[in-house]
């Protein structure tokens, strides 16, 4: 075998996903030496937890928990920061940057929260930034959007990027239960942490969308710009509705570019069965992803846990290491645009969204009331494609839940009606709505 | 907006997907540029059939019918190879390698049954070689093994990647329609070639498949070991039974890593509905990529037709662009291998296959025959996990079809008892074998 380069790596963080760096390039090192012609050596590890993680061979790596212990070492090529976190973790991927280091991170929420600073940083740097693992885990999404739709005008992504509301949803579609037991399943089995506010309540999968926006739109986006609603609201009566009709309900981040004008948000979805994603269940992730030639394609896998998402730091650190010495024009740019010239855009405004609505009237069960929804959803230009009604109880005088399929209607002019009915007096308690996905 | 270097292009052909790659250059054009900061232009076209593609625009690119006319041009950078066939695309793609200039073909056939000579010569050459387009059309799955997975282990993989025959099977599964009726179907809707054969029995998967073998096994493999059964031999019958039981009939492309030894075949195959590429329907492609980290993920779209296919040989125009100037260490190998250590692989003989089986019997329906069968199958070590009696016909003294469902077990052995099983008197017609997707 050719003579092999050694590229050294300072590793931040020694939880789930660091452990799994250390054991993949431990495990398949001789393979990647093979394929690259580099020797990816893990020469120094910050973290607080060394104690904590016995079950890891860590011998050859100096360990220590000052963060200077890696970014002060000329000889660290990439610097990879699985801490987690908006502090220390921007301080090291910015200082790492500024030394001429690379960065590979799994941290959405840094990258979201700071994009313009830090991609301003990248391209300051002398370093490479890859953050794969940063969306879907496991799933090669981000390298797909970049390299293999390189050609493509993206026009729309829809991700289930969150695998712990997947997880609740699908108990909740499988078993007939509520968000608060599946939630409590998927607690003790460790799909979700004790203050699962992140995952349900749509904030993680944002991150994840946001990131993904400004690699298919070739933008800077806003996270504040961001329409966000989790899926605590969801109840049984709608999964079980949707699901007669022909659909699951899904938490969707979704990202589309309306002919120059973008959409940006993260709601729970009605999706048809005939979409592969309505048959993405549990833990794992997938996302679609059209393009203007290649059309829908789906990409799919683990979005979290040590092995899948050390899977796409390795390949990061991979391709970094593959590239040193390279021109930088020869490197595909962060955001798979020059950094220099990427324009900060925003997003339409969710009342501008236009789409079919599933809309669930709670009302006394009286004739006469169909006819006063119906009017008020006439007169804000809103058609019905089918409607059901559900009772939730057999005991009489008790509020009936009415459910209607509408066709394309504009989000304002939704709310509007719903404000408007939600008035009425036979309207026992707010009309619950959720987007179909067209 | 920075200086933009131009990046010349030579196509040969203007067929279906050659149309297709002019549009997208033009329709994309200022999008790629602006991404790369390079303008990619095709400068030359050579073709045959210039005068049936009025449809497009071809102003300012020169056209010929003489192959050396962009072969000589010392100004081409790139050819892209979309004639197909093995005689003048092999003298073209070597030409052209040996001239230094970089290659992107979507030819599959000629680099499965040329896979060491032509891999050779990128090794020699100054140019890269990008096939993406050979392998499943807009779905970005070479670059996905070979740069997303390039930390893993891939121990198999699972492609549906001919589309004419799984149009074919979704045809027979949600209509009913024999295999005859749902062909000429597919061949009314351009989705089969008047000669079907390359699709329905098995070889276009099959060169797919190797190519795929040989990026994610790291080694050069023989198309001529490969087993090769195709679709033609499916019924109704067999599709109504694998439907009860759960199943759809998939025809896959699989290749195993099995601890140092490899399996690579395409048939059809019994695909559980709770795996993601039983919902994969019609004319759509999906390849499923495990590795020892990343564990399962699932890579969708359209395998075929102008666009989508353009697609992926414009990202491999947009990358080998990139790439030009670079030094050779930072381009992943054609293979993701180096190509001058790969080594030629054999692959295990089909007897040594291991798994489930769906066996359809016909059968004189009559007192003892099922010991007389499931005698033969214990000699053979054989066990039967399920088993359902289908009449084909209601007229009495006919045969009937006994499908059983066996756990897992050897091929040779599956082949042994069923040799015993076809020879009794009782049995009417040779034995249907099916294998079952574990």
């Amino acid at each position: 075998m050719a003579e092999q380069s050694q590229v050294k790596i300072g590793l931040f963080g020694l939880g789930t996903v660091g452990g799994g760096v250390v054991e993949q390039l431990q495990q398949n090192g001789t393979l990647i030496a093979e394929r690259t012609g580099k020797q990816l050596k893990i020469a120094k590890i910050v973290t607080k937890n060394l104690a904590e993680r016995t079950d890891l061979d860590l011998s050859g790596i100096e360990c220590s928990e000052d963060v200077n212990f890696i970014l002060d070492d000329p000889e660290i090529d990439i610097v990879v920061e699985l801490i987690g976190g908006y502090t220390i973790a921007k301080t090291i991927v910015l200082e790492a940057l500024k030394r001429g280091k690379s960065v590979v991170t799994a941290n959405k929420a840094l990258l979201a929260e700071n994009c313009k600073e830090i991609f301003s940083a990248v391209y300051q740097s002398e370093g490479n930034l890859g953050f794969e693992a940063a969306v879907a885990g496991g799933i090669p999404i981000i390298r797909s959007i970049k390299e293999g739709f390189s050609g493509e005008k993206i026009t729309e992504i829809s991700g289930i990027i969150n695998g712990t509301a997947n997880y609740i949803l699908t108990k909740m579609s499988k078993e007939g239960s509520d968000f608060h037991s599946a939630l409590q399943q998927a607690q003790e089995l460790g799909y979700a942490e004790a203050d699962p506010t992140f995952d349900v309540e749509g904030n993680d999968t944002a991150h994840k969308i946001l990131l993904l926006m400004g690699i298919a739109f070739n933008g800077i986006f806003s996270y504040d710009d961001l329409y966000v609603q989790g899926i605590t609201g969801i109840e049984p009566i709608d999964i079980e509705v949707a699901e007669e009709f022909g659909y699951e309900i899904k938490l969707l981040g979704k990202a589309l570019d309306r002919g120059g004008s973008y959409e940006g948000r993260v709601h729970p979805c009605l999706v048809s069965k005939e979409n592969m994603l309505a048959n993405v269940s549990g833990a794992f992730n997938a996302v679609e992803v059209k393009g203007n030639f290649v059309g829908p394609t789906l990409h799919y896998g683990q979005g979290a846990g040590a092995h899948p998402t050390s899977s796409a730091v390795v390949a990061d650190i991979i391709e970094i290491a593959r590239l040193i010495g390279a021109p930088k024009e020869a490197v595909t740019p962060a955001l798979g645009y020059p950094v220099e010239r990427l324009e900060e855009k925003s997003m339409l405004p969710m009342s501008e969204v236009e789409g079919p609505y599933y809309l669930r009237f709670s009302v006394v069960d009286r004739p006469g009331v169909l006819s006063q929804i119906t009017r008020i959803l006439g007169e804000n230009e809103i058609s019905i494609r089918s409607m059901i009604q559900k009772s939730r109880s057999k005991e009489p005088g008790q509020a009936v839940s009415v459910v209607m399929f509408t066709h394309t209607a504009k989000e304002a002019n939704i709310l509007s009606a719903l404000s408007g009915i939600d008035q009425l007096p036979i309207v026992a308690e707010p009309t619950k709505l959720i987007r179909i996905n067209p």
